[in-house]
């Protein structure tokens, strides 16, 4: 198989059957490290991490070490020319001077976009703004499956805050595509999974539950996916203090759980999940960060061999809004992006922006 | 041939012959990447960054790479020693016992030069304030080597800020040594280009022109340096606005220039090249920019293979001043470095500072 | 021999026998480094410095470098997760996923214990806050050993704030293990060795002498090691000021010391040394630099090889006290980090706290 496209800008940019066989070799990999060791020889990966994530880079960046590959990178926003004014865009191409692949993690919404439709090496989007984030989700999956040996017939939990966390609305997507999945979705009302990801599954006819009581479906499931209720959610701190204990994974929590549970979580964690779990072997959380660095070993092969190199998806410009439409949302990258084109693309209700995906207004 | 000094401080240090060797053996590497990915195996490069540049320090530091060699370094002064107030002369002693060679970058003035004075590896100046920058001049040079084939006969035309510009500065001293060159210096009347360089040419008998119009240069030349017009410089704003236009590069800019002419800029750019002009085969700034790393790549090879270890210049003690003076260049490395002698070197008219060359007043 | 525990936290995890096989491991290494180069192929270390250190980094990192190993690393915090809150516990377990050793520098005391404690993979203290650092130590003692030859009937002189710098204390402890060990400590009244330190000294019949005056004691000695002294440890600064110069090593003061001296300095120096001695033959500190490097690369063969992985010293339960009691020194790790037990061990006169060290109130 091909990876379609050069470049891994959202999880929805791989077929089924195209995350299949990451997964195959990915196991390929963790089966014989040795033979890979010397696969990416003589390329290198920058990582553009505008924001830091120590995880996220070190995962892409031990894939690439773990590869015989090498490194050029910076960190945070303080060691590299953002200072200076410079684009995305002109970064992106001065990079692609020096580098084999691109991981770039950035602040604002469609970053990624904009370095992979200006470069002809591929672009690993490690994360824009609240947007996406599809290795995490390609980690996910590896777990899921390396855990529970099927993607098939699983009821997975997705607990927390449901609303605006991109992992679980990402994994929702890709595990929807499976026979016989099922989904708990445990939430507080105020941070209930989005109408349109419900609509979709609908559509689909996916069997789905809401609930506000983790107890009430921790019989059920097969994977339990954890994530962090923030503070900042809450106008009434009363009741966000009210609601977080709700949602902290404990032992006694775990006690009416089936004893194959997987229990995931993104991390970092504050306190969603106590210490206490940690040790009890169906926290899977650990082995998930391993899996990550797995997976990417995995997609820089496929990405470094892919041969469509076509910049992405600007096929057709009659779909295309007047460029006198300026996009509102201020975490789009086109909000500071020196000399960037507004660009929509014409959706069922309107337009929306090809970078960041918002409702033109 | 031998590299003369053991570094390169500035683009000076190096005869015409010696940046024919290297601009010879940067051809080499271009052609033939695999004879020198092993050139520096065991050999590692120290890249001390005590201010941000992206662009320069992943160049050196996949131009050692790509020699097999490694890298230690830092990228900005938060990650360093310098708040704990450790002085360069012992951090480069240190990074010494580290490392084989020393791309350092301050933002003081002479940085560069006290560093070098204190090792006996090689030390390269990858910018020291608005000092010097010769690795820059050395990546101009290859990329007008390669796109027009030859140093000789050329009319080159460099747009901008002339007075402040240090690219522009060493960029005339490089190219004054061909037979041929010909200058059109492009550039507001308060940005013009000092008076030191003008008599420079005039000396030697070059052809040069000054114009405050684009326009009028643009039919006659092979080649376009342009550099940004910084808003600070005016303290008419409205000026400034006035001005800015006449000096950016856009498509209908280009209609009246060669069909060949090579269109540079030492990057980053904000928008005094249009991004419309990045599809012309002529823009030559992001070729100009891989250059940079294989310019490094021969720099690296030939210092690290020089037999002169001499460490620089403070041949003879009577030319230089009472200690008692003091360098009043607030940029100077000597305003902030402890324990640095302050050393003047006798100048035709007065003494001029050893790190900045400022004139001692 | 093994390295009895899987960590370097402290240099009293290592026995008198263990200390001698890393120094001649060392010497090895100096001697034959070609041996060596491949030593870690497909190992990667993980530097996590939470406080820059620009020397102490470098060593880690071109240490494993020179052993053919890899790097992943952060050097200061605002490149890495602590803004998001996650603990040194889960970023430890995440790093461990990635890499095969650590080497962690933290402001926080007994940081470096709590990694340990959480991970199988090796843990090294490059220093956490005021408390630990061993390989400082080890670095001190193979400069001790390659300049004189020996570490017998040595006359050592530590000079400076005695009272609390963390590296002459671990010296001391050091080499109070040898034959015929003579120390002079050499301090202003206010910053003396601690009670504690002269103790020890006192029950092991080690002979030291106690002075103000550095010229009463140079004619004596065979090492000289000098520390700094800090302003801020003086609320007069009239006092301070008058004090300084004593202590401050310049070549009128060593004209009176044995012509086979050895000065050294952990460094950074801010004018604790003056810049004249540098060219002296006995100053032997940037020699200490390139020993730490050697002494690293003997303390990660030497981890890496080791067998015993038990996690450190949680030994006895009935050894610890009540864990509602709280560890009350504010530079101790238990001060920040999430979801961490205080845990206390029963000591002569009460309990201290596990992670620094501090006796319980």
């Amino acid at each position: 198989m091909d990876i379609m496209k050069k470049d891994l800008l959202e999880i929805c940019n791989l077929s089924t059957s195209e995350i299949d066989d990451l997964i195959t070799l990915a196991k390929d990999i963790i089966k014989n490290p040795d033979k890979y060791r010397e696969h990416c020889k003589n390329k290198k990966i920058a990582t553009l991490f505008y924001e830091p994530s120590t995880r996220t880079r070190f995962s892409f960046e031990s894939a690439m070490l773990d590869l015989g590959g090498t490194v050029v990178g910076f960190s945070s926003p303080t060691e590299c020319s953002v200072a200076k004014g410079e684009s995305v865009a002109d970064t992106a191409r001065t990079v692609e001077c020096f580098a084999d692949i691109i991981a770039i993690r950035h602040f604002k919404e469609g970053a990624a976009y904009v370095a992979a439709t200006n470069v002809d090496i591929p672009v690993i989007n490690a994360g824009d703004g609240g947007h996406h984030h599809p290795t995490q989700t390609l980690a996910d999956l590896l777990t899921i499956y390396t855990e529970k040996k099927t993607f098939e017939n699983l009821t997975i939990g997705l607990c927390g805050d449901l609303k605006y966390g991109r992992t679980v609305h990402s994994l929702v997507s890709a595990m929807k595509r499976y026979k016989g999945t099922k989904f708990y979705f445990i939430s507080p009302t105020k941070l209930k999974m989005p109408e349109h990801v419900m609509t979709a599954l609908e559509n689909c006819n996916i069997e789905h539950i809401e609930t506000a009581y983790l107890e009430e479906a921790m019989p059920e499931l097969d994977v339990l996916y954890m994530t962090r209720i923030q503070r900042e959610r809450f106008s009434n701190q009363a009741e966000y203090i009210k609601l977080k204990g709700t949602y902290i994974l404990d032992s006694p929590k775990l006690e009416f759980a089936k004893e194959d549970l997987c229990i995931m979580h993104p991390l970092p964690r504050v306190d969603e999940i106590a210490v206490e779990v940690d040790a009890d072997p169906r926290a899977a959380y650990f082995r998930q960060v391993k899996n990550g660095k797995f997976i990417r070993m995995a997609l820089i092969i496929k990405l470094l061999e892919a041969t469509n190199t076509e910049r992405p998806y600007i096929t057709d410009a009659t779909e295309f809004a007047p460029t006198v439409i300026k996009c509102r949302n201020t975490r789009c990258i086109s909000s500071i992006e020196q000399g960037l084109t507004p660009l929509f693309i014409k959706a069922k209700t309107g337009y929306r922006c090809i970078y960041c995906d918002c409702k033109a207004r």
